[in-house]
Formats: C-alpha cells, sequence, structure tokens
C-alpha cells in the first residue's frame, strides 16, 4: 500500500529514480473533458530539474505518454495512463553511497522496511517520482478548471526564516513563474534567491514554506468525521518529499488570537442566481449559504471539514535539502561507523520545485473530495415534500 | 464517507451530540487480547468534560460498553462495537442558535453539503464525536503496548503563544495528569492556567498547541508515497475539532536550519539481541538498521515516510475554541445579518481535552500500520537463497 | 477486515449471536431521507426466526433502535447507527459442542484463523449476523425507491431439486410472503412445504436455489472492470451464510446456448422523454440508449458490468443447513475423534429466511453502484462544445 | 472506480483494445521475491490469441515489460509496473458497428454511463484488457508459489452443456495444456473440440463452464462477514468477461442434498509438525486444527468463509461468445432499428482462453487473502498468559 490516493478521483504511481519509467494510473477522471496535453506537459515541466541555477542540473525530458483512456482527444471514463521514461539516469553517481545510509534519506527506513532497496539515485524514494503525481495533477487540474472554475496556485513564501508578502486571494501563476524562486513577491525573491546561492557556495541547502491558496471551489467539499478536507490536504501536503509541517488558515500563529478575534463573521454578499447556486451546489441548502461569506480568512476556506467557499489556504514547510556536500558521519549496512560526503546534482533549495508539488498535492485532493460531493448532492431525492 | 480510519485497523464512528448514543466500530483488533476495560473507560474519562475549572460543566458519565468482539475477556478478532449513551444532553439551550450560522462552527457548512442540520449542540460536527474515537483508540492503546511496548503520550506544549519545556523522550502520562492544564511543566502550566482563566473571565477563548511523542514504534513502519507515517499523522491530527496545524520533528522551525545541520547523524548503539530484533523486526534488514540509530531528533522518529525506531516527535495547533460569549455578527438560515451571545456550557480552551484527542490520532493511525508492516513481514520468504 | 461493505454506500456489522447485541452502522445514506421505522422493523421482521413451523423456533423481537443519523425524522448524512438487542440466546445449548468442530460449521476455521471462537450460537459466524444486514438494507430499500422507484424481490425458486415457475418481471413481495415456503408459484410452494416437513421429520435438512429481480435501475450502474455489478451482486451473495454458488440471467444453463441465440438484440421501446431521462440518466448518453431496451433477457440486466437498465435477474443456490439432527463424526479442539449429535433450535430449510437475505445483498450492492454513478454523472461537465 | 482490485495485494489496470498500451501496476508484491520474467511471459502467452484453430487469429505478441519495482532481479516492495503494447490493432474493422449497439456486448451500457465510448475493438470493455490481469496474477502465481507452495490450475469442464470428468485433487497445468480445448480428459476434450469447430463452422458460437482448484492454501484465510473467501472469488471470477455464473464446492448440485449427505466430517491426518504448521500458521490454533481435514469435499474448501486448508474448488460459467457471424437486429446510436453482421477475427468459444483467467482471477484473490491473513497473524502476541 502507499502508491495511491484518492477514492472516487484515485492516482496509483509507480517507478523509481533509475528505472525505466515513471508513471500514474488516473482512475475516475470524469468522461468527456477534452484533455490539453501540452498543458499536462507545461505542468511537468514545472517540476523539471535543470530550470535555473538555483535547482539540480539534471537533465529530464519528462515526456508524458498517453497510455489509455483518451479517444479522440477526450478522456472516456477509462483510467488514464500517464508514462514518463527515465533518460537521464547516472546510478554510478550513486556507487559511493550505495552501501551506506544517507542521513536525512530513507536509505535506512526502507532496509528496516523491506530489507532490500534500489539504492540508484534513492529509488522508490527519490523525489523524482513526484513527476507521476504532477502528471496525474495536470488532469485533475483541467477537469477543476472546466468543471467548477477552480484553479489553484502555490508559492514560496518563505526561505531560511525569511517571509515573503503575498495575497493569496490575488497571486497568480504568472507572477508565481516570473521568478525562478517562484516567489511573487520580488523583493523577498530577490532576499531568497541570495540565501539559496549563498547555501549552495557553502556546499549547503536551506529550506523554507510554500503557501498555497485554491480558489473557485464550492461551499460544501469536505467529508466529516475524519475525511476533513483539511485533513486530506494536511496528509497530501505531509507526503511529499521533506514536507515537515503543514497548516491551513491561520495556523500555528492563529493560536495566539482570541476566539473573538479569530472567529470569521459570516456577511451577506451581491451575488447572481447563478453565482449563488454554484457556491453551494446542493439546492437544498438554504438561502443564507448561498448569500453568505465569511468577512475575513481565519478559517483558512473550511470549517468542521467542509469547504466555505472561500479560497481554500494552506502553508507547508519544507526541510532543508538532505543531501548536502559536506561531510556527514553515518553507519555502513554492516553497521559499521564512516564518513562520507555526497556527489553528484542536487538543489541547494527545494522550494522552487516544491511549488508545482504542493499544487499537485491539492488537486488531487480537491477532484476527490469534487466528485465525492458530487455523489451526495446526485443521492439527493430533490422533488421531495 | 469520512467516518471511517484505517485499513486494517479500522474505525468507524457514530453519533450526535445530542442523539441517543455515539459509538465506534472497530475492525481488525488481533484476536486474543484481553481487554481492560477499566482502561478503555479511564481514558475515556480524560476526555469527559467537567473535570476541572478550566473545562465545561456539562456532566456527562460516558460510560463505555462493549456490545461484541469480546468472549471470555478477550478479543476474537471479530469487531468491537464500543456504545456510549448520551446522558446531560439539554437541547434547548441551542435553540437560539438554531436558526443561523454560528462562526468558527460547522453550521454553515454542514447546511451547504447537506441541506439540513441536526443543531442541538453542534449534532455530528460537535467534539462530543471525539468520545468514540477515544473509546476504540484506547483499544489500540492497548494492543500496540502488549504487541510492542508502543506508549502514546501528548501534552499541552504552549497556550496563547506561551511554550513550555517539554522533554519528549521522558515525558510521563503522569506528568501530565498532575495539572488541570495537562502540561507537565509546572512553571508552564502555572502561566497557562492563568491565561486560560483570564480568557474565560472576559468571556473569551485561547488556543494553543499540544505536542506528542510515540515510544517504542520499531524502524519500518509506514508506506510510502502517499501513506507515508507522518503524512497518516497528520491526517488524523487535522481530523481533529479545531485543529488547524501539524508539524513533525523540527517542523516549521526546522526549516530555518541549513541541511548540514538538519540532518540527524546515524551512529551505532548497544542493542540486545533481542532488542536488535525488535529494532527492525525484518529478519532480512541489514545489520546496520538494527544497531543504528539517530544521534539528533530533527527528523521526529520518520525518514522518507517510514519510522526510524526514534520516538515520533509532533505538534498540533488548536485554533482558540469557537464558542466565546461575547457578540457576534453573523447570518440567519434565509441570509438575514444578526447579532447574538452564545450561552451555555463551553471550555474557555480546547488545549487540555485535546491531549487524549491527539494521543487518540496517533494511536489509530499507528495501529493501523503496525498491521500493514505486519502483513509485509509477513509475506516475506525468509528461507530464500 | 472483512464486516464493512460498500465504498460510498458503506455498511459496517458487528455483534455475535449471543452477545449482547448487533447492529450496523450505515455510511453515506443521502440526506434528507424520511426514514420509515415501521417498514426498517418490517424488514427485519421478515428475517427474523420463529415465524412458522418451517423455521427454527428461537424467539427473537429483533426491535431496531436508531442510535445517530436521524433529525426530526429524516437522514442527515451522518452515519445511521442501528442496533438489535440480543434477548433469546441460551448459550447452554451449546455447550455440548464448544470444544468439537460442528461439520459445515465455521467452528473449525475460525479457530484455524483466529485461534480463539465465540462457541456460543456460532458467535460472529452464526446466521443472526445478517440481521444487521438486513436493517442497513432496508434503510438502502428506502432511499432506491423514494430517489430511484427501484424495488428488489427475492422468492424461493428451488427446493432440494424442485424448481418453481416464476415471472421476475412480474412477482410481487405479497405474492411472495403469502406462503410460509416464500414460494410465489403456489403449486411449487406446496411441494417444496412437504419436502422441507420430510426432512425435518427425518432430523435432517435441505437446501435450494433463491431467485431475485431488482427492476427500475437505469441503465448505466456499474464500474468495469473489477467492479462490474454483477461481480459485486455475486460477492454480496456468497458472502451469506450457506450461499454456494451465484448466476446471472440465464447463468449456468445459458453456457447451453449458442451466441446467435443467446443474444439479446437491442429494440426501440416507446417512452416519454421523462422515462428516457430516467432510463440513461447521464444526458449525454446518445439517443439510441434513451430508447432501447434488450427484447429477451438472457443477460439478465448487465453488459459488461452496467446495467442495461432491463431488469436484474439473478439467483443464489444455499446448501442443506449444516445443523441437522442426526448421528455425525468429528474432532475435538485437542484433535480427538468424536460423534456428537446436535440440539437446539434450527431451521430444517434456510430458503424461506434467505429470501431477505438475498434482498439485502442486492439492495445493498444497488445503493452502492447508484452513488458511484451519481459521482460520474455529476462530473460531468454538460455545458461543454 | 473499478479497475482495481485487491487491498494489500492490489492491482490496477488500465487500457484499451486498440489504444497504444495495455498495463498493471501491482502494489504489495512482498520484498525479495525472484521474480521469474520468462514465466510471467508464459502466463501471458497463454491467454494471447492465436493459439490454435480453436481461437481468434488475432496476432499479439504481448510482451510484457516491467517498468519499476525490479532491482536486481527481485522485488523490492515497491509497485510492479507490468507494461504491455498493443500491437497488431486493426480498429477499421470496427468502422461498421461503430455507430451501433452490437447485442451482447458493452457498446449500449458504456454510452449510457460514459455519454462516449471507445469503439475499437471493444475499448476497454475488451477481452483484451484481461492480459493485464494475466500479467499480473503471474507475479501473484510467483509469490504463493514460493511463500506457500500454492499452485492454481483451470480447465475446460463443460462446453456446450457436455462434461469432462476431471479429478480436481490431481489435475495438472500440463495435462490441461495437452490439448489446445484445454481440457484434461482426452474423450471430452475431443468431444469439445468437435463442438466448437461445428459451431465455428456454422458461424455461430458456444459457451461452458471452466473448473479450477487451488491447492496448498493454509487453512484460515478469508474474511467474514463481507470478504468472504468464496465471496472474493466469486467477485473475482464474474468481473472476468462473458461470465455468467459462479459455484464454490457443490454449487448448485448440492442444494439437492440433505444436510447429512452435504456436510463433510472432520477427520484425523497424518502430518508432521511442520505440515501442521503450515496448514494452519497462527500457532494459537488448538491441535484439532492442524491435525484435521474434511473427509469429503462438498465445502470446496471453505467454511463460514475461511478457508479449511483443503483443496478450494469452483466453477464459473461463460456464455457463448456474443460475437457471432449470423445476422442481428439493434439500434444505431441515434435508435434506429439496423440489421448487421460481425466481421473480423473472433474466437467461435471463450472457453480455451478463460482458463488463464480464472486462474489469474483466483491467483489474485488469494494473494490478497495471504497478506490479510499474515496481518492478522502478525498482530497476535504470542507471548501472551
Amino acid at each position: 500500500m502507499g502508491s495511491a490516493t484518492g477514492t472516487l478521483f484515485r492516482v496509483t504511481t509507480f517507478g523509481e529514480s533509475h528505472g525505466p519509467a515513471l508513471g500514474a494510473v488516473v482512475e475516475g477522471c470524469p468522461p468527456g473533458l477534452a484533455l490539453d496535453l501540452a498543458a499536462v506537459q507545461a505542468d511537468l515541466d514545472r517540476r523539471r530539474p535543470g530550470q535555473s541555477a538555483l535547482t539540480t542540473q539534471r537533465r529530464e525530458g519528462d515526456a508524458v505518454e498517453v497510455l489509455s483512456g483518451l479517444f479522440e482527444g477526450r478522456t472516456t471514463g477509462a483510467p488514464l495512463a500517464l508514462l514518463i521514461r527515465n533518460a537521464d539516469a547516472r546510478s554510478q553517481s550513486y556507487d559511493g553511497v550505495s552501501g551506506l545510509f544517507r542521513p536525512g534519506h530513507g536509505d535506512y527506513t526502507y532496509e528496516a522496511r523491506y530489507g532490500v532497496r534500489d539504492w540508484r539515485g534513492g529509488g522508490r524514494a527519490s523525489a523524482r517520482e513526484t513527476a507521476a503525481r504532477v502528471a496525474a495533477a495536470a488532469v485533475a487540474r483541467q477537469w477543476l478548471a472546466a468543471r467548477y472554475g477552480v484553479e489553484v496556485v502555490a508559492w514560496v513564501d518563505e526561505v531560511a526564516g525569511e517571509r515573503a508578502a503575498v495575497e493569496a486571494t490575488a497571486v497568480t501563476r504568472a507572477a508565481v513563474e516570473a521568478h525562478p524562486t517562484r516567489c511573487p513577491d520580488p523583493a523577498a525573491a530577490a532576499r531568497f534567491e541570495g540565501l539559496i546561492l549563498e547555501a549552495r557556495k557553502a556546499g549547503d541547502t536551506v529550506g523554507g514554506v510554500v503557501g498555497v491558496v485554491a480558489r473557485g471551489a464550492p461551499a460544501g467539499w469536505g467529508d466529516p468525521v475524519f475525511d476533513k478536507l483539511e485533513a486530506d490536504l494536511a496528509k497530501a501536503c505531509l507526503s511529499l518529499p521533506a514536507c515537515k509541517g503543514f497548516e491551513v488558515g491561520s495556523g500555528f500563529e492563529g493560536t495566539r488570537l482570541r476566539g473573538s478575534a479569530h472567529n470569521d463573521a459570516w456577511v451577506r454578499v451581491a451575488r447572481t442566481p447563478e453565482e449563488a447556486l454554484a457556491h453551494a451546489p446542493n439546492p437544498l441548502a438554504p438561502e443564507g449559504v448561498r448569500y453568505g461569506a465569511p468577512r475575513t480568512q481565519h478559517a483558512g476556506g473550511v470549517l468542521a471539514g467542509i469547504s466555505t467557499g472561500a479560497p481554500l489556504t494552506a502553508r507547508c514547510a519544507f526541510k532543508p535539502v538532505s543531501t548536502h556536500f559536506l561531510e556527514q558521519e553515518t553507519l555502513t549496512r554492516e553497521g559499521a561507523p564512516v564518513t562520507f560526503r555526497n556527489e553528484g546534482r542536487h538543489d541547494p533549495c527545494v522550494l522552487p520545485r516544491a511549488v508545482p508539488l504542493v499544487e499537485a498535492a491539492c488537486l488531487l485532493v480537491l477532484a476527490d473530495h469534487a466528485l465525492r460531493s458530487e455523489a451526495v448532492w446526485g443521492g439527493i431525492d430533490q422533488g421531495r415534500d
């Protein structure tokens, strides 16, 4: 288990860093979607290494091939299989570390669990695995946009403790892509770039925080008690490599407010009937739901596990990259102490490339909850007395 | 969906705040466990309201009845059904808020999703729902202790921005229970108590952070890619009422370190062969796994989604309680602006009672991953060449 | 695992024959359903023992209590917990067989799997467990009828090799209930009664076949490849106690036809636009689907795992009851050969009481597939070019 | 949903008849298995068309490529992705039927469900989909053999109502493969061949029944109540194309016996301690389990949903192939009546090629239940008092 996520929009991934290929099977994408393959490829290209001096110089074309589920350019309801061949895999860079446990990596724990480890490039534990998620999420992105007008945008919000000033309700993908750090606050972006290059120069690495917003999700998505929307978002984000924390809305800082300051009052907003229906798609929802919205945004778009219709906002903490180039102590597989130093091509900071990963994590959760909600609403007998 | 969690140790809960009863069905608890019902009840009693001036004065006996799955005091492998009748349910306290959407609560979102809401005491969205989780987790606690020697201890680590000093490797349940705040740092506990009582006096509420540690889990628990151990812990914690954030190990603060400082070096430790086997229960795991441990604890006991054998540490942010007693603005179900003020019995601070909830969340995740791991290890053909 | 079924309409059951209670938690029943509790009880009463000379004389009130999920008489979308207390449990009847393995029963296999067995009345393996399914299915029945006009009727089609003549498209519950054998063909019913009483007199038991039809299910329910509608029906029926076979449509007999005789030709039928929409609820389905129907019924209402809109027909084989009153050989728990003879209250033929069980099995499958289908259809962007 | 099966040994398939490729992702295969790729290919080759005059002349190399999950020839615990490219896809053969609903096929129902259909060769509904299952099951076969010594053998047991005489406890794969009909009873094989060729000559098709046995499964596999072993076998078999019925053990014929004749008495058998442990792998199972076996085989190797340790026997009914070459009536997508005649390459009888499919269905169920059982047994605290 562990290589699949979602119930109705279900994605199963496979592949190792230096094996023949990675891929994803996407089950449950509704039929009739005109899939834009160039846009899928564009999403993949954002994750790809080698994009700037801030990221690893490994070169992967990461060209995606769709093996099934499309007919005359549209989805058929059958599983979409997405294949990405591995091209630039230099296993020999890892020969030196194949017999020891790199600190901060899964070397030790994979061997503890499986008794065996594909040490070439981290094997299944490599961040390269996320290419498959990003490809699958690109499908989710297109469906969510076409069906609901949902858009998800992430950005680099902190590096090494420095924080940017970004307005979640307004930030655009174009603004994020405008700088190689993927920070849409130009002043912060410049500082972040300096911090990253400085660490790189020192043979070291830095961490940070990615912010994310999903706009356009209607009120009513999320399954209390255990499958709260924010709970599934937290799981999806913590399942990303190097992610060590998640917060929704006011998060950890919000714990310092008093309840009277934290509560977001409900207020009446002007909406057309079409907007009102889109906001609360269950036609039995009372009028107050259709024409209400929170005045402030501490909740982060969810209450009691269900979306409010306000923008969903969250932040994810990423530890400094474990593969630095300074000398480290560790053990060999036989248990002998040893010192070593990494070689090869590695990011000094995962944050810019984590941006599409956080978007992918959120997109897959939203697509699944969208379909779950359709099942609830479709099951309501609207003609009842 | 949403009222069940876990795959092999699977818990399904039911019940509303003011309905006839709450309960849980626990599937997958291994047979042969001598269940200590008094200990289950003791776990439930910790969650119960009315324990001190710091918590709501609602009185619930919360007596648990086991309806199935036990024979001559031992589990049989059949589902355990745990029933808790609701006793002290004063629905009339909620008459005044039945027609409006309380800010910070699920009133609005439940109606958006379901078109209907059991407004008595919050219905299914009430924190009272967590009694069922705590009862189920009490079973998990006993099994994890008997089978693996695992123990899970949580405590109040922050209130309103003030932080305690607690040593995760050593903290005990007795120390946590020694003060009504459930903070084992006496100086911080006194400060926390003052902050809570001050807020209560002002008719307001405060938030904070719960810390948690799981000790004794062997290396090798957790399912990469999507079901990483920390991802499931994050989901479980974010599914708790009022939880807005989760971090494992160094979490958000760790993002400020450089990689060279953050990595936990692997070192050789002295272990008996029995301890070594318990540490890495898959007999095919290499010697280095059995006799290694991280020197520092930034990882929080997980690497690449799998436990290292070191203590698992995490922290969960809880927003200030949404039910304060100051005047608030909101909308009625019909969409009309209205002001109101809460009445009734409510906690000024959820933190002390959140302690058993965070433990419960973690226990259920650990029990499930323990069984998943048994399946992996049981499937290995250990006699192969 | 094993005590739950369904994905979106999910039922988890618990309880043993001689424990305190049995019950079911029903997740996913759509909100707003006005649940008729008397009708739930009536469904349960059909399963209850002691209804005639043909069934066991054990007396159970089997009164169902709803513990959650209802508010002002309607479902809320929260889990419905249904509780049935055990009243007339005479464990002492089983003292004589507690130390041996009754042939045909789960005594041996439960001990092989769990190392322990609640031998009182068969414990979890008792057919009494099905009371919980029937209660849950009674909820599904009401929702399927209210939302889609679906009705499910089963009947006794064979006893001991003798077969009735029953028209699946027309058979009614009233006709089934008119005779204690639950065979709506009066001549066959009389023969069946004779066969059952004759076996009873001999201290022996007989088996047979239950037929079932579901009418009103629209075209389009079912999930290829692995969750075909007939596959889930087969699983649900084979999960009933004593069921040894399942066939859909022409089944085993159909294997004797040639393809040219077996294929059901599609023909145009007269329908109102409303009927056409109900028949193929996905508005993107082509006109031929909305106005077509199979001329003959060999398929049994499914093709390639998806309903055609024609009546779903199936048959389930039930072995002769394992608890007869003649002397039998077996082993003790210690492995010693022993002879024994059953005592107590037992059905000479399970068929009449299997009728509500087969209906329950089918109802739960249909309710789940109905919701799965709503998710698919709700996810289609119907405004696309 | 629908394209995945299993919980712990989980297989997800994808691909259409005339798309770029088919494939399967196998999650949960235990690590350390030395996978014999030639044997996987050999299993696939058995399913391949064009093997004799009895089957379709379509030529597919069906070469399988393993994209992930293997390292140095052994499984790593990561998902195995198996890819089979489509080579000989002549879509144009289907041009004539793209606009109408072929009787007996999923044309009508796929359009009812999805509003769209990949009509090339049946798309996802094509029996070609089963190549992916067979490939995945070949992995399960190797693991079950290596870990437990389990073997699964199927054969053609009936054609067009004629029945073979086959001894389930002794039948071998070699005997099955010895004749193109895959019937190990030579006399019946000759009769079957005649029936098939006669139907082919008439442009028509025939159906029949496949028998299957699984030998070597220990006592104790299966999850009551809903996931009984025979229930999952039934589902797996009914999910095969053209399968209309399933029976375990005595099945439909057994309903004609009396209980006293049907019950299989438990008897003491000679076993070495090693055999006894393999038979009931839970060490807490009582001695009677370890040294007992049923004298007769009406149960078919399961009681109350759990394996007895005796051979598991079942039979599956396959309807006559729907693609015959005589004129048929049907409707167009627009609802107009039309007559047509199939062209192209098709089997006159699916039975010989159904043999590996039935084996595959059973192997996947057994592998999943084996791992589920390991979880139960691994969770038992064997050192308890």
